[in-house]
């Protein structure tokens, strides 16, 4: 309200022109080998700052707090002040990829307005971005781009409009009659539709991938498990640390406000029931799908693995194709009728529990007659460059047989 | 790197399946009149809480700060603290429509995490929505959706990729042989290419004017006038409060790392470049557009505005109408040939310096023998709602002669 055109107009001056605001798929995320600003950081933000060595250092600026952590990836570290107010802390050497970030001033978590903000651990986080001099298969290149469209449906089941994004292919547009497989694609927990996209950066990792003639071309969609109305958390307690995950939610309003506390279920049958009845449905009718269950595809990260695989076993006429992205495998006996299934892939990041028997349980699959492929990215955990790496790899099995 | 399996499913079993993280474009935005959470609070927080009198209520748990401020538009307010170490505010009644909104914890310029995050003020801000009875020409409704594209293409002029929106109407992909008229739409100053979708709900504004029939239907094309390398911000000083535009994103990392400062220049006149060397042709070749003068428009809002009248009174031949939403008019002598305009539309918020003299200004454009028309915003200021009237207004007076 109080926001006036001299106020704009000092935002200008004070920015200049010349200023680039640093949003959506950063293009130089992959080879830089010197120390460099985060291609997330906006309007010439020079912190976090990426080392040569894969170290961070953050800045923040608090001169009248007590205490500043980092917390990295969920851990958070002493930040130390300097004597013009300004905190610092440099990390040890990161994981190439994609990591989330945040900021705990006086023991209240929060986002760093200086960094563009991404979604995860239920709320919003700060992302930094180590470069991978083999990360070029998510690199925005100069090859053809498919589309990335952002819509809305209604679905009958959730009783509710649907936030939901499609990749088509870069052939979709040129050819009007062509019709594409579909690739079902989730999100972890705490996280939502957006994320395939602006961490996983699948569309690039596609357009390469098509690019190089190493897979055929389908249709993603990408949209959020959670179903249903919203339900306040519960109340912050002494056994949950302020740090751990999804505690930031509630550390910033509870308790007084958050006293409704869900009956908890562990189950995604809801969201099944709302792909078959709802989002497939609409999917088949507004692109040009090949509708049938050879041309179906499901994958997921950690627990959209395991969405993936409760929606693809209880409905195996619908899905040919399931790919488990850090969440868990298959075993034969949980398959009904394995003449349906035509390929599970399984994957881990080598740091993570779960990598050591992802090998054996896809030879298990594979000596009962299921075709499976697992695979472990090298010196990766929980994290995105496993599942952008997973992604890479499950797309070249897809719809090939 | 540390984030675990385990940690997933603590995420996981913490949240519970049944909440929904609101993001996109929330669809309960208009018509709520009792108290309610606001649309963009992520995973069921209830606030900030929207009042049924328009006053919005905020919480912050922060247990160990000295002081907290909410700054509601770049006003801050003192917050007080209750025995539980959550701090409370209820503001005075807002404006209608979308505001940013932002926290100060000791000083510290911070985004509330459990809220949706959006670009302004050169960071990233937080947002509220107040209903507008009246708002339901930006709702999500059941009317057939256009696509909300999210493109990349490599610009010579800034030697870098640009990221862009395009919202292609309903009709596009019906009959794809039909080519469309195009609307150039910028942002106003500290924001970039996501707020006219994401506060100014441009796709949803023009799905309901087509299902009315009110407009004739066109491409919307949406990027950030910014150009050029990134430039670090000069240094906070005493004459620069931590709430001034632009403050937060110095605030928290100055002044160590921030002492280059751009030499100023108020041109658009390199982003006029990039529209006419690349971009446009880059449009025109990519979308089924018609590719001529008459078929072409530009609008903007503050900054966006002054960039709009910059790059079309340079280019007559290129856009044939104008939309300046709260950034100037424009004077019969400044319009190099009347007869390349085929309408200038002008408008202000009614509570901004500026909307007393926009009718006198379309008055004498029209005497003149340049078509205008003026547009006052009822009872709101420099802010969205403003805005999204007047794309509604100024999409009405579009390629129909």
């Amino acid at each position: 309200m109080k926001k006036s055109l001299v106020g704009c107009l000092l935002i200008f001056l004070s920015a200049g022109i010349s200023c680039v605001a640093q949003s959506g798929q950063a293009s130089e995320v992959f080879n830089a080998d010197t120390a460099h600003a985060s291609p997330y950081n906006l309007y010439g933000a020079q912190y976090p700052r990426i080392e040569a060595d894969s170290r961070v250092t953050f800045r923040f600026h608090a001169p009248d707090a007590q205490k500043v952590q980092v917390s990295i990836v969920n851990v958070p570290f002493d930040m130390v002040k300097g004597s013009d107010g300004v905190w610092e802390y440099t990390s040890e050497p990161q994981d190439k990829g994609y990591h989330n970030y945040w900021m705990i001033v006086d023991g209240a978590i929060v986002v760093d307005p200086a960094t563009n903000a991404f979604i995860g651990y239920s709320h919003m986080c700060n992302g930094f971005e180590i470069p991978d001099p083999d990360g070029g298969f998510y690199q925005l290149k100069d090859v053809p781009h498919g589309n990335v469209l952002i819509k809305n449906y209604y679905s009958d089941v959730a009783k509710s409009w649907r936030h939901i994004f499609v990749y088509t292919p870069p052939s979709y547009e040129q050819n009007t009659t062509d019709r594409y497989p579909v690739l079902y694609l989730q999100h972890g927990g705490g996280e939502d539709e957006r994320v395939w996209i602006e961490m996983g950066r699948t569309n690039l990792i596609l357009d390469n991938l098509i690019a190089e003639g190493k897979i055929r071309p389908f249709i993603v969609v990408m949209e959020t498990s959670a179903v249903g109305p919203q339900f306040p958390m519960p109340p912050r307690t002494a056994a949950t640390p302020a740090t751990a995950p999804g505690a930031a939610r509630q550390a910033t309003q509870a308790p007084g406000a958050l006293v409704q506390r869900p009956r908890f279920r562990f189950s995604f049958d809801k969201y099944a029931d709302l792909m078959i009845r709802d989002m497939i449905p609409w999917v088949d009718e507004n692109f040009r799908t090949i509708p049938d269950q050879a041309h179906r595809a499901m994958s997921g990260l950690s627990m959209g693995a395991m969405c993936t695989k409760s929606v693809t076993l209880a409905h195996p006429d619908t899905f040919s194709y399931i790919g488990l992205f850090s969440g868990g495998t298959i075993a034969p006996d949980e398959i009904s009728d394995k003449s349906k299934v035509k390929h599970v892939f399984m994957s881990y990041g080598s740091r993570e529990r779960g990598s050591e028997g992802v090998e054996a349980a896809a030879d298990v699959l594979n000596q009962a007659g299921i075709k499976s492929t697992a695979y472990v990215s090298p010196l990766t955990a929980h994290e995105w460059q496993s599942w952008r790496r997973s992604l890479y790899e499950f797309a070249q099995l897809l719809f090939k047989e």
